[in-house]
């Protein structure tokens, strides 16, 4: 008898509204396996009723998690670098490029996205206004894109070659795109065309256009 | 002739102001090398004028980076995931217990500081009003701790044992602390409160007082 087929799962909701649709973090993980060509299937669970299964895999209520044999495992960054570690499409293996990923990854999470997001919380709310806590906020992000602008003018890649740290930054910048935040920063608008012009991000956002649409 | 010796640097400022002294990020990277004992060195760069040579080891003009032989890495994170491939003593090293520190050491940096860390911004700045966006960013903080609260009431540690996870999320939630926004959340601040009693973090906090005290 074989043994049972048990490919990797990335779990997300099964419905999100119209607003974050094309950026729930399950695309990052569609994305990567993608790229390394890996097989996988994606399965669904409510976002209306988040129940205790779901927060023994993900402890905030958020998706995705990912499954693989019996390892189970949550947050997009912690996501990729498992699966980076299983494919040198997604992580050069030479120990100074890898450092090079790895800085390069929490760099997108921790010093971009962490102006990056909430930034978007307040464009989302339209909350832009004079208030000395919003004026601190954006420029803390345009301070990180100034930074982050020659460094993505000089290479075409953040460690050399694609790798999940660009997965993570060009999706960190698409949501600054969204609210035309990257206008004064023509470089890092460069770099968010060239990595989701990737097969792979295309497919990626598609699918998961595709699997939220499918439950209207 | 002996080949010098070539110790692990922290590279951090020479002074900092008074706020921000005891949260300096160099204090993730101290804390961490005394954990596991291995010998370090600390360097510092101006604060006032950073330089060409600051930008190329560190992008965004901060601190800390750390230098070990040829390898030169930035981002706290990433500083401590190198640091916990070193060391038993930072991280475990069976599988499933490798993935619950990555994925405990991602949720500290990208779904709780990335909540507590502008929000700490709006309480320096003394603006937590009424406005829409702040209120948003207050909900999306006490969300992330609300869900936090059951995980360390249930266990000591993240991932089983002390690892790099509890240094991260014990020192992102300090900052919270600080402003008083654990007092909903008493596990959450029992939880901080025995990881900074541990020796290395009195000693890699001493250590850094005294530091900056010492350009004064």
């Amino acid at each position: 008898m074989n043994k049972p087929m048990n490919p990797i799962t990335i779990t997300t909701f099964d419905w999100v509204p119209e607003v974050p649709r094309g950026y729930v973090r399950d695309i990052r993980v569609r994305w990567a396996l993608e790229e390394a060509g890996l097989p996988y299937r994606v399965k669904s669970v409510p976002f209306d009723a988040r129940n205790a299964e779901h927060f023994s895999h993900q402890p905030f209520g958020q998706v995705p998690w990912l499954t693989d044999g019996d390892i189970s495992i949550f947050e997009s960054g912690a996501i990729l670098l498992y699966l980076g570690e299983r494919s040198d499409a997604l992580m050069p293996t030479d120990s100074r490029s890898r450092c090079e990923t790895l800085e390069w990854l929490f760099a997108a999470l921790n010093s971009v996205e962490m102006a990056s997001l909430p930034w978007s919380i307040f464009q989302f709310s339209g909350d832009t206004g004079d208030t000395p806590g919003w004026k601190r906020l954006n420029e803390f992000l345009k301070a990180r894109l100034q930074h982050l602008e020659p460094v993505v003018a000089g290479r075409e890649w953040l460690a050399g070659t694609f790798s999940i740290a660009d997965i993570l930054m060009a999706d960190v910048l698409r949501l600054v795109d969204r609210f035309d935040g990257l206008a004064g920063h023509p470089a890092c608008r460069d770099y968010v065309a060239r990595a989701t012009a990737r097969p792979s991000f295309v497919k990626a956002h598609a699918d998961q256009m595709a699997h939220f649409a499918a439950a209207d």
